[in-house]
């Protein structure tokens, strides 16, 4: 689909088609949370979604998108976060074969949890190149259809539905956050804002020290990080071609937070909301706990992006 | 109210009583733990009780069970957990002083949070003695009406509320699990299996380091335990004469579990449903995995008793 023919209807086909296969999860607040914050807020719980995070929506859009004949040879990806998770378990939901290459420094936990879902496993060295290359062998191999964690259509489109789902109750949010790593939640989410809610504003939230959106926000350009440090895992990536444009027309502003305001982000949410909720999750969170004035009485509505997190090393 | 005046009406007007004072909380389940155990299993999470455990419920009810002139006159407990943290915050809705004795071992993150409910507290030595002649010295000179965790039938039957709303979507379940601690809980969840499902049979489960109920039912009387070395720390208190009577009529079966299937059984909530339970709550959903093939293929409620874990001292 061309991002010019993206309309109310075809989110809506788009929700549709995907929604036998994901949960319609739930929407949480808190009065403390609320007192701490001055502000009136609503978290989606996309922790509770399948495999623990968003990635199953844009994953399954993706697959069920391929015509017949193209899906039934299988589905290639590199990852070694939820990406990978997803289109595993999607694979094995449509009973097709996920190839998911992974670098050799994925955490054991990441790489059970891929083999847990049927996911056919090749590890590669650490590096783009390696990974890249070895998707393409593959590719070329067996004939499976790439699929990109973030820069692909179908992907923003099957991402957008979670915020869908929240303006069902919450069209009349003021503000609705998502965390921006290689910028396909923030982007499909910005899509939901244009066409189901009242006026709500979209506001992405980022790691300091992976500030990239922020940057090519400001330059009109995609800019790199040149570090990946940061607690937040899964937003270490970079925008791509296709949600760039998207987030240039639709995303009013990006507010970074530090490292240590992602980690007390997180520990408010698992004491008070009692959900568990990966570093990338609070980023928004965080967000609205550094610009407490601009929040203060507004609606605000923020997208808990997952729950996959390594219990054996928590930052508290 | 007299143990043999309970029934099913008595119930639904304690549950009428208190419900605008609690949250009724979601009932979750897990397609992944129901593979792992071959049960279907349904948990009521009282972790996203307010103030993070069922002993709201109880709380709640006692005090609203007072006499109009006696309630202003405030309420006294001593408690170094939920149950402090309970009576805080309903005295502090139903706008009444709540004195909170609280042993001076207690950890600082229960006192500061009592204290954040408006608790008036009073620290004493950490023997049972000294915290009960505080409360009876307060009792005296204040007015207040002592209450108890456990072993006070206003207590169990706000307890039981939490059962009855799962009955409501859950009648057929075959087995309904609570931990055993002070014996408040599962004696409030059997009398509202007796009275709200088809033949629903009440099963307990408690730390083998604290057995003490698990023994009760064996002698026919109220036993202690040697030791309270159990990580589950809201389950190291004894039975007391009000709810003993109840759970040896009404509770099927006690099954104790060691730390290690305890904190294994943390782990995989926290995992793979994403809640933030302490190890209290966890303790039934470690009876099912020790006892595999008892539940298999039935349908199995566990009553997810509370969220209050101190972040900066996990198991794992």
């Amino acid at each position: 689909m061309l991002v010019e023919n993206i309309n109310k209807t075809a989110l809506k086909e788009v929700h549709t088609h995907i929604q036998s296969y994901i949960h319609n999860t739930p929407v949480f607040h808190s009065s403390i949370i609320n007192e701490i914050t001055g502000a009136d807020i609503k978290f989606k719980c996309e922790n509770f979604q399948k495999m623990g995070a968003f990635k199953m929506r844009g994953a399954i859009n993706a697959i069920l998108c391929l015509p017949e004949a193209e899906r039934k040879l299988g589905v290639v990806t590199h990852s070694s976060g939820n990406f990978a998770q997803a289109v595993a378990l999607s694979a094995k939901l449509l009973n097709i074969p996920a190839y998911i290459v992974m670098p050799e420094s994925a955490p054991k936990v990441k790489v059970d949890a891929v083999r847990s879902y049927g996911g056919i496993i090749t590890m590669v060295p650490s590096t783009l190149k390696d990974r890249e290359a070895n998707a393409k062998r593959i590719q070329e191999e067996t004939g499976a259809a790439f699929l990109h964690p973030s820069n692909q259509i179908e992907v923003i489109l099957g991402n957008a539905t979670a915020a869908m789902e929240y303006f069902k109750d919450h069209f009349d949010t003021d503000y609705l956050l998502a965390p921006i790593g290689g910028g396909g939640l923030v982007a499909g989410t910005a899509l939901a804002c244009k066409f189901f809610s009242d006026n709500c504003i979209t506001i992405g939230a980022e790691p300091k020290n992976v500030d990239d959106a922020y940057r090519s926000l400001m330059t009109g350009k995609i800019e790199n990080n040149s570090s990946t440090d940061t607690i937040a895992d899964g937003l270490r990536t970079t925008l791509g071609d296709i949600n760039f444009p998207i987030i240039q027309s639709n995303v009013n502003r990006i507010i970074t937070v530090e490292e240590d305001e992602i980690i007390q982000a997180v520990k408010l949410i698992w004491e008070r909301m009692k959900l568990v909720v990966e570093p990338s999750s609070a980023v928004p969170f965080a967000a609205v706990l550094k610009e407490k004035d601009f929040f203060k009485g507004k609606k605000v509505g923020i997208i808990l992006s997952g729950g996959n997190v390594d219990l054996n090393n928590l930052p508290f």
